[in-house]
């Protein structure tokens, strides 16, 4: 049972724009307008519903999202646009707000005009559905690829009580930057939306930012933070403890979220952890940490369940950061199979192979040049990515 | 038939490092010491043979090239490089020749030590069967996951003739900076060890180093390039038109062994020509053609001959150079598919679709920002890559 922020309240209905007649358009709707803060794809195309919402989010407010999958609207030029803006004031005018506290996300197929009547045929029904208790709904409307919904939440259980619900969908095409993938937090804490943007960036960096199924990030990413303080608290403060408390709810939130997309990837089998220490900064334990991740080879070895740490440390050597190859040390969860650079022998390639058979793991690889680390999540690639994304339009 | 350029001998012998009892270990030597080149991978993990080669190389002189597949001498710490040097002093020894003259190349896993027996047991076969006749032997010996043998040749006819042959492996792990990549050109012009860097260096920009299979490079990457003078023509000097016509030369050889390589991608069923028109400059249509090139989504497309535009649009996106979307227009070989950044229509994905189905294409992405442009070449992903490296240590 998840933790529910008061103040919220969700729909979902199968509107058409999917040919199944699954779920596909959702509303998620604060009683009163909240503060919010958002964090976009870096992609330089960018589909039309953030070109709509970013500018709508910068003045800090929120009442109402409405997103859809199906249809991603991106790449459909200034058509496009102007579908997003008539989709929003479809939802605006039924729910009684202005047009400007309506945030708009899609997901789906790219280049394909987004058609307005399922808007128009659907509003009635989802606005009329609205409640307390649909957010499961939601975030199965929310889904493509997906195989499962996504859903994790929190409670502060302090004096001053609150809730924090996530909402994601993700699994194809996930990378920093956040690819094709789009996450709702709702709580009902009082924050401002600075405070709220701050704390958004920062979960991110080390969430969503921190995972990759294939290396592509899609033009529709979004992550969205409402906070309506309908828990009727005191205004959280930066700096304040219980600012740091609500960061690490947030962040918990989203890795799990963003570990459930990972452990999704198309086709995934296994979730990977990649953690780089003795890096001389951050920024190079990321960028080894990432080239790991994002190797073909390396997620090839993780299917075949093979300790080809050959492939892990060839994956570090071209990331590009200065390093001493002999001074690397590779371990399988806690099997060490290199030390200083070289193989430490059969049996631990034996002991290896037996952690490579689980579901989830962790490699850890140390640099010895320092005392800075950074993880990233991966999945292994199969044949199930090459069947799930050769056929996906047809 | 292939030219040949004079005063090189080949041989090459099953020495038993492959336990297949395939081609494992070749020579190539030259009649007298030739000015040579060299190009090295830009991993920071680097194998046993181009840590000893490397330093031999910078005097500008090399008489014989000593290779084994099988085994990449990579990851093996001080003993590797001493065996590598032992190999090297046993053909010197064979040959006659001083050790400094003698450059070496693995191939093959990593991180297993490379051992010595082979090469005695093999070089005195190997020197015993040096003819002029044996470089398609010395291509095969070269092999790992190479479904066929790579070679190229090129000569010139004009006053002073000359030939040039080039021998290369590589089918996995190929990527910019040359992964898992050997390449090996003889000819037989008089030019001096300088020029023959320069020209290297701008030939392997264009060929080895645009190309990508799967985005991996590797520790043991070499090309090296020969001249013995043995044609008995006039020095080559810069700037002059004969050093552009062995430019040209070069240039061609290196670009069609680099097809190969790519259409040997592991599992390959197609060769795809990305190419990025009107950009600002040659860097940033490098970075975006690399970033389509490498795509795993666009890769798998190409696999399912789905003209998803979408994909290559968002790739573009996320490569981080400067655009403007709505300029963008992409065509598979001449059929346009989008134009301004929209879909044309149904007729032209249409028209894409049996472009897709052919062995071969050209996506062009004309950026209209400016007038540079720059080429890759990739493979699409499949099945069969997912086969091979699943299973390739096991």
């Amino acid at each position: 049972m998840h933790a529910l922020p008061s103040g919220y309240r969700f729909a979902a209905v199968a509107s058409g724009i999917k040919k199944s007649n699954k779920l596909d358009m959702a509303l998620i709707v604060s009683d009163t307008p909240a503060h919010c803060a958002g964090v976009f794809t870096r992609n330089r195309v960018i589909a039309a519903p953030l070109q709509v919402t970013r500018p709508r989010i910068a003045d800090g407010l929120c009442q109402a999202i409405l997103v859809n999958s199906g249809n991603a609207n991106a790449c459909t030029g200034a058509t496009g646009i102007a579908v997003a803006e008539q989709t929003g004031a479809l939802a605006a005018s039924a729910l009684g707000v202005e047009d400007h506290l309506v945030a708009l996300a899609s997901t789906g197929v790219i280049g394909v005009p987004l058609p307005l009547p399922p808007f128009e045929r659907g509003m009635a029904q989802l606005v009329a559905g609205l409640s307390t208790d649909q957010a499961e709904a939601v975030a199965r409307a929310m889904m493509t690829t997906d195989a499962f919904s996504k859903i994790a939440s929190a409670a502060e259980q302090g004096d001053e009580p609150y809730a924090l619900l996530g909402l994601a969908k993700g699994a194809g095409m996930i990378h920093p930057d956040m690819a094709t993938m789009l996450c709702f937090v709702m709580t009902d804490a009082r924050l401002d939306s600075s405070l709220l943007q701050k704390l958004l960036e920062r979960a991110v960096a080390d969430s969503f930012n921190a995972i990759t199924v294939d290396g592509d990030t899609s033009t529709n990413d979004t992550v969205l933070l409402l906070a309506n303080g309908a828990a009727g608290g005191a205004p959280i403060t930066e700096g304040s403890d219980a600012a740091a408390v609500l960061e690490q709810h947030l962040k918990r939130i989203l890795l799990d979220l963003a570990k459930m997309i990972v452990r999704d990837g198309e086709g995934a089998t296994k979730m990977v952890h990649i953690r780089v220490t003795g890096a001389n900064d951050v920024v190079a334990a990321r960028t080894a940490a990432r080239s790991v991740a994002t190797s073909s080879l390396v997620k090839t070895a993780f299917f075949g369940e093979d300790a080809n740490w050959g492939r892990i440390i060839a994956a570090v050597g071209y990331s590009g950061i200065e390093l001493n190859q002999e001074r690397i040390d590779i371990s399988f969860d806690d099997v060490p199979i290199v030390a200083k650079g070289l193989a430490i022998g059969p049996d631990s390639e034996v002991r290896a192979s037996t952690v490579l058979k689980k579901d989830s793991f962790t490699v850890t690889i140390n640099l010895h040049m320092g005392n800075e680390e950074a993880s990233y999540y991966t999945s292994d690639l199969n044949y199930e990515y090459i069947k799930i994304n050769a056929d996906y339009r047809t």
